[in-house]
């Protein structure tokens, strides 16, 4: 998407070079970080340079590239080994890390001894990754941005932007599809607290890509459904159950139900992959309790201009710190996905699951 | 309530001296404003050095006290006159600041030309308008606390303790009077973005009262209702409509609105002074939009131990930030007051209100 007019993505290659927004300095400063080598990339996936399911799976993709063009001619696949374990430690839950690495491995498996062949093929292949998240993504936009009324007023919650993806995102896809379309669209940012990805990346990719939207307290989102002046929901997902029941960021559940006693439209936006059909109900999902220095604390940019953290809490205050919490499929007015638009209901996943 | 063990109201005052706890300053420090003149009372309630419509209603009685202390023998009458002008203009939105100067003013002239009759008689007022916030507030705990479980984890929402009245609370004070008969409970305070007067002032009340209780991000609370771990809500309130509507602090409405899916009582504390009965519904209760930059920035301590803020939301992003809610009658169980618990109807509010 759009950056001071410019289209990137957030993550591709440049030689032997992968190339990333770097995340965590946003929205306080736009800049590119340069990974010269598959080990420099594994660091950058470790230490959230690069966040959000889609993006690290071409990362995962893009390191074992650059290792393809690092390894030498003798000890070619033990090299090629070794770079997909380094990279697959990095975050041992991203399934699309795993995705992102295996493709690679195939397709030089595919070439056999041919080196010259294999390097290509994981180019290529590395290259495929990240475009077919990028035309999921678009996908999902054109589907969700057909019930996107013009001069629509659109909650979302966390970030399910591009930042998360190769480029448009889940949730905030169809928004930036009617957009362009020339729909008049206003997004309510709400912040997302702890971790303020609302507050801090999904407000950048909409004042960067020109999208007119305002920052919230979590607080407020259902005092403006009561007002009127929310018009429909999409969020992003972390897990779809089997029946239909959404995990996603802590908050999305709140929303899902004051939604519904307004009769305000509630969608969840997700690439098909998202779908754990291992998984009957999202009650069987884990809710992850983060550390609670999330909570104590926020972190953002003093006055002069320093990354700091500020605590709010006293310090012998208990802290509760769940990360995610589950939707009921009853609340979801259907789930954008990139093959269209399918009921939260057991027939709806099953008709476009994997 | 305690601090460290030891007994303290909110605001008080000794000679001629006012003393209030210097609330911007928690729960980092713990300390003890000392003002030696109305003006300097005032200035005190302008800052917001105390807040909360008790505690600053006694804090202008007190005021008005000191100024009768402070008054020349000549002029005396047009002294207490310009005093209470100066005192009302500190906050001229808070109905009780005006109710604490008016009583005191009554005291003065009760006494005609007697003057030390009448200096007597505005410190006996005073003490008076904080003695009966103190016994009223302990009259909503001993009626609420009757309705909190052995064991009950109790959710609230900003702060409603006796750090915003004189002593005991609205919210809070049936929490500190079943703790203290014995009770087990355990209280989850949330954050209350975006002035975090959960985090700060909550969370700080209960650790010095020795009240068992978890910080949690305002997302957090809608889940912790799915999963069963909250049995009741109690909140305190700003303003009762005639009709049983409540108006508190924002994201009080959500809390509502999840509670009554999960079948959890939802009680709102708040002493009869709270009603409006010229208001004869919530929706007729304009919302006050405060300063964007409570959204952009969280206030806290640095970790080298600064009051600062930092900001987290992008510079040319738009915010939205109304500062209270309304939730419904229908969504309340009951209105706990001084008088005793009453039904959020008309016919509750009519029952009890002056």
């Amino acid at each position: 998407m759009l950056v001071d007019g410019k289209h990137y993505r957030t993550v591709w290659i440049e030689g032997s070079t992968v190339m990333m927004i770097d995340q965590p300095r946003l929205p306080h400063a736009f800049s590119i970080a340069r990974l010269d080598h598959h080990t420099a990339t594994a660091e950058a996936i470790q230490t959230m340079v690069v966040r959000g399911a889609g993006a690290i799976g071409a990362t995962g993709a893009f390191g074992m590239a650059q290792a393809a063009l690092e390894a030498p001619e003798n000890g070619f696949h033990a090299y090629i080994e070794a770079a997909a374990n380094t990279l697959s430690n990095t975050r041992p839950t991203a399934q699309n890390l795993f995705y992102g690495i295996d493709s690679v491995i195939r397709a030089i498996e595919s070439e056999g001894d041919n080196l010259a062949a294999a390097r290509q093929a994981a180019q290529a292949a590395a290259q495929a990754v990240a475009d077919d998240d990028s035309a999921c993504c678009e996908a999902i936009g054109k589907h969700g941005a057909v019930h996107i009324p013009d001069g629509g007023r659109v909650s979302t919650h966390c970030n399910a932007g591009w930042l998360a993806f190769v480029d448009w995102g889940s949730a905030l896809s169809p928004i930036y599809v009617a957009h362009r379309a020339g729909k008049s669209v206003h997004v309510l940012v709400d912040e997302t607290r702890p971790r303020s990805q609302g507050a801090r990346l999904t407000a950048w990719e909409l004042a960067s890509e020109g999208v007119p939207h305002s920052v919230i307290a979590d607080n407020a989102t259902g005092h403006l459904m009561q007002r009127g002046e929310i018009d429909m929901v999409i969020v992003g997902s972390d897990r779809i159950a089997a029946n239909g029941d959404v995990a996603n960021k802590i908050g999305t559940y709140s929303s899902a139900v004051v939604a519904k006693q307004h009769g305000i439209p509630f969608y969840v936006a997700a690439p098909t992959t998202t779908i754990d059909k291992a998984c009957p109900s999202g009650m069987d999902i884990p809710i992850e309790e983060r550390s609670g220095n999330e909570v104590r604390y926020t972190w953002g940019w003093s006055d002069d201009g320093q990354f700091i953290r500020v605590r709010t809490t006293p310090e012998t205050s208990g802290v509760r710190n769940p990360a995610f919490d589950v939707t009921p499929a009853e609340l979801v007015k259907g789930i954008i996905t990139e093959k269209g638009i399918i009921e939260a209901t057991p027939a709806g996943i099953a008709s476009v699951a994997r």
